[in-house]
């Protein structure tokens, strides 16, 4: 009789909640409404979100909006050119970014206008980091590991992507404090994020084997894969039950198998993957 | 042939140096002159300060001062208290506080009246550490190794003793990192400790003994001791030439002998000292 446990923590953080929630009762009055970019890093979402007459903008199509329409902004936020061009079109603004991530903006912006040399933890690419560094005019620091192999300037102001690994943060605060005499440290790593990591990476010592579903291009997923990993050899990766069910052997002869999911993993997607196991 | 190596960095710093020119300088128009506690940590400056004219009175004796007394505060500086009380006395002051010193005090007072927790990296019974505690209201919470043992606030303000040993910052630093979500750090380890650490540090590895001159009260004196101590078992503290001579047998048979001073050491007496060697 095989044994599942979820993690204690896992599934929808409550920005992700609140954004998925919104973007589907969102009512048009007049003109077209788009996201811009998916609107979390999962197909089932964003394609049941198309179904209902929200459709995806790249940053780049920004110009072909019209006056009428309506822009979502998602969780991970825009940079302050983006989100200052879309008001100058007139076009309807609905914001879903994180609070926590506006917080982490207002910060950057903040410590920038006074001359601090801006850190980010996290990955450059991902469109939170991205965003955030559009407020200190693009100018941060950006490091995924906390590795710092640049001189920085006197004062420092250090952020971190909300979704980062508490010992990435800890290696860069020590690499700051190493060479920098002035630095303000805000750890934004948030609360749902280190509750998630812990709860999987506690689970992932008790299991035979670990399943973790989220999209493949999220970031958060992919560091809970990465905690589990370092401590359960038989960690897996999935998006959804299909994908499951195509490699279901690898969960032979498990007895004990613990279950986690990313911010921008909807229950049902949870539900319908625990199912086959 | 003996080899004698001063370290590059020794012996009076810069707040010392400008303080003890200063003290012996003091010409009284009218009243008595006082220092508040001991100018620095060496007896000999201090006696020869007594004879030109300039007695040490404690912080308890200050009630004892008249109007036109003057009164000169240390490198080490007081606690707002004493300082605020020698206004309102009416009588001179002389202020010789270290500037990198009323540098910490103002960062203390100005975080502690924005609402953070003040930590000072210390010795909580050194005059120095007292005195910064003294800029807020003695709310500080003092370690002295960098361990923290206390649930601290929400918002953390770190400082040093302007003396203080770089691994323990760097301590102190991790230990905050892990449990406070937002801190600032000001590194107010002194710029002359650094280098006077670090050239006695690199010297005492490449001799066969190593002689550390300064008062026995001088907590950057002791340090120094410790740091040398670590690489080289025949590291000897003295205050002085006198002392040095009732064992300087100790030093037999070292061929390369190290030297150096804390930073409230004069000119003269490590000279004195050299001489014995």
């Amino acid at each position: 009789m095989r044994e599942i446990i979820r993690a204690e923590y896992s599934g929808f953080c409550f920005g992700v909640d609140r954004a998925v929630k919104e973007a589907f009762t969102v009512r048009k009055t007049k003109g077209r409404t788009f996201t811009l970019g998916p609107l979390i890093h999962n197909k089932d979402v964003t394609d049941k979100l198309e179904d209902s007459g929200v459709s995806t903008i790249s940053e780049g199509e920004i110009g072909r909006l019209e006056k009428d329409d309506t822009v979502i902004i998602r969780t991970h936020g825009v940079t302050r050119a983006v989100y200052d061009g879309l008001k100058a079109m007139g076009v309807d603004i609905i914001d879903l970014t994180c609070p926590y991530v506006i917080n982490i903006q207002k910060k950057v912006s903040e410590y920038h206008d006074k001359g601090y040399q801006i850190v980010i933890l996290g990955d450059g690419n991902h469109p939170e980091v991205v965003g955030i560094n559009g407020w200190c005019d693009n100018s941060a620091y950006i490091t995924p590991t906390g590795e710092v192999d640049i001189p920085l300037k006197r004062k420092v102001c250090v952020v971190s992507q909300t979704t980062e690994k508490q010992r990435n943060w800890l290696n860069l605060i020590m690499n700051i404090a190493k060479t920098s005499k002035e630095f303000v440290a805000f750890n934004t790593i948030c609360k749902a994020t280190e509750e998630r990591q812990k709860s999987a990476e506690e689970l992932s010592k008790e299991v035979d084997a670990m399943l973790v579903i989220g999209g493949k291009s999220s970031s958060n997923t992919k560091k809970l894969y990465e905690l589990c990993r370092a401590n359960c050899e038989k960690t897996y990766m999935v998006e959804n039950a299909q994908e499951l069910a195509g490699m279901i052997n690898n969960f032979d002869g498990a007895v004990r198998v613990g279950v986690t999911a990313g911010a921008s993993t909807p229950e049902w997607i949870i539900k319908e993957a625990v199912g086959l196991l």
